[in-house]
């Protein structure tokens, strides 16, 4: 015998707003400045080899005694004060991050509570240097979906924690900060479809060096303890798959909300590498007067932060017009990536 | 002068289902069984004390070289066939686990190349082990507002890893398992709205002993290296809180369900311990004849894994209908929350 339903078709599902949008950005710069000439005292290199190659001219770097939480709180306090947003109006705060210093408990409930938004469903996700325009994408249907009225969006990294500094290939990039962005309802699209997806096989491009059950284990017999748990990146092959495969995803993102290049404010790709930038900029064909966020150049790489980052400095400093339309594209570890036409808060 | 905006109100933002529902669902039970005889040779305690105190008889640990990558592809396979969907039509991919052992990459563009879905967007999500409710909550979203058609949910934790086999308060509740859900578009209401939340308020009361910072820093001077990296927990405040403040989360999400107790076919809570689940019922007063998930006996407190698990087991047990409405509430380190009710595949 079969067990039977009690009831079906009774079910109700909620209801969000028709669209979404952004309605404040918000950024965190730690104080300590690292120079080039400082980087060059850890690697063999010098200040001309470090800007051609990346474009950077300075990176910041936070306090040792200065936690993700502390900076995610730094950038969501202006986000929401754009916004014109109080704490206890959010109805859930997404944290992308992968360096809160926990497997668990997530650093989002803890954010939550600092900003007096304590209750508030709060959770982190892990898509690395794409992490902002995922959790956007999510922040998105959040609300379209009615799970949140007001999401908090905060993008956060301290990558010093995890940089080897005598590694040429990555220690004169990585950086630290915080960019956050909050998500509300709209009448009008406000957020253009996500084109994004990952690459499972070049999973070993960018990561931590050894995991945990290696260095758990001391298998590795000449890596062992937490040095083992900094990033490595194999530099060439990201290159060429940022600049060959987010081109066509940048397009696409453009494609899909419905728009040409021409109508672009604004273009803020992920802030790897001024080389990166450059190149997709070739590939992209994008009007030649559209303000490009080179951001990376005082701020360094701050994976998840550095497009919140990028975009809070442009309209600062009034490079980009506020309602205006940004194409934004994060990529990295995963590999993963995301793209999708936004309007500026 | 103020920058102008190219063009306003051009924008499209994406369209989805009506509705979302679960269309299969899977689990994974390593093989490896752990009795308490065998509990009771790390602690001093007696099988008769553990049954008491946690109603847990058996549990599952992985072997050392199973990953939480090969657990999750266990489960994802059979939900995939319940659902019908090959891995190609998968639009998406969350896995919501707080011991992959990476801080970057996450382990879901991974798992999505082992499935032979590669180049979908993978992501993971860190809500402990309110994460599967989490992510069922966010994939009803993403499928309704567009951004996938089906997202393939897998909770998994090999917790066995940051086990202190010593300590009495958690070595003999954790386990390691996976489950699995996909989630697809439906005409009708199949998953109802989430009621969510956290209490920052309490972070420390379930978390990694030390941080990753503080085993850096060798600061914690009794408690270095990785050993500092398992997890603790204040069982009492777990309890209390788990008891106190689910059931009116769970009377909640049946309320705005717009269904009443009495149409339930199945209340499965996560798996923290018999005792809570039991005290959970007392407070919720659900009609005495509802099943109710009790997997926990048999498979341990497998964290984010639980519910589907518990759900897999029902549905291949004949315990409870397909297509009737369960009642599925995740609670956890953060603390974290969540609860929905759903059409059971």
């Amino acid at each position: 015998m079969t067990v039977q339903p009690k009831a079906t078709g009774t079910l109700s599902s909620g209801d969000g707003a028709r669209h979404s949008r952004i309605y404040g950005v918000g950024g965190y710069r730690p104080e300590r400045l690292i120079t080039n000439e400082e980087v060059c005292t850890w690697i063999d290199s010098s200040d001309e080899w470090i800007r051609e190659r990346s474009g950077i001219v300075t990176r910041r770097w936070a306090r040792e005694d200065e936690t993700v939480i502390d900076m995610a709180e730094a950038a969501s306090r202006p986000a929401l004060e754009m916004a014109g947003i109080a704490p206890q109006q959010l109805g859930a705060v997404v944290v992308a991050t992968v360096t809160h210093p926990y497997q668990t408990p997530a650093a989002g409930p803890l954010l939550a509570t600092r900003l007096g938004a304590g209750g508030v469903p709060a959770f982190d996700i892990s898509a690395a240097c794409a992490g902002y325009c995922h959790a956007i994408s999510l922040a998105s249907d959040m609300v379209r979906g009615g799970s949140a009225e007001y999401v908090l969006v905060v993008g956060v990294e301290k990558l010093s924690e995890i940089t080897d500094k005598h590694d040429r290939g990555t220690s004169f990039i990585l950086a630290d900060g915080a960019g956050a962005a909050v998500v509300g309802p709209s009448d009008t699209p406000g957020i253009g479809p996500t084109v994004w997806g990952s690459d499972g096989e070049k999973w070993d491009t960018i990561r931590q060096r050894r995991s945990w059950t290696q260095i758990r284990e001391g298998e590795s017999t000449d890596d062992v303890g937490m040095d083992a748990a900094t990033l490595q990146m194999a530099g060439q092959s990201v290159f060429r798959w940022a600049v060959w495969s987010m081109a066509p995803v940048c397009q696409q993102a453009i494609d899909k909300a419905g728009i040409t290049a021409a109508d672009l404010d604004a273009f803020i790709p992920h802030q790897a590498n001024m080389r990166i930038i450059d190149a997709m900029l070739k590939q992209l064909k994008l009007p030649e007067d559209i303000p490009v966020a080179r951001d990376i150049a005082e701020t360094g790489n701050t994976s998840a932060a550095s497009i919140p980052l990028a975009t809070e400095r442009m309209i600062r400093e009034g490079e980009v017009p506020r309602g205006g339309l940004a194409l934004q594209v994060g990529f990295g570890a995963g590999l993963a990536y995301a793209a999708q036409v936004v309007v500026l808060p």
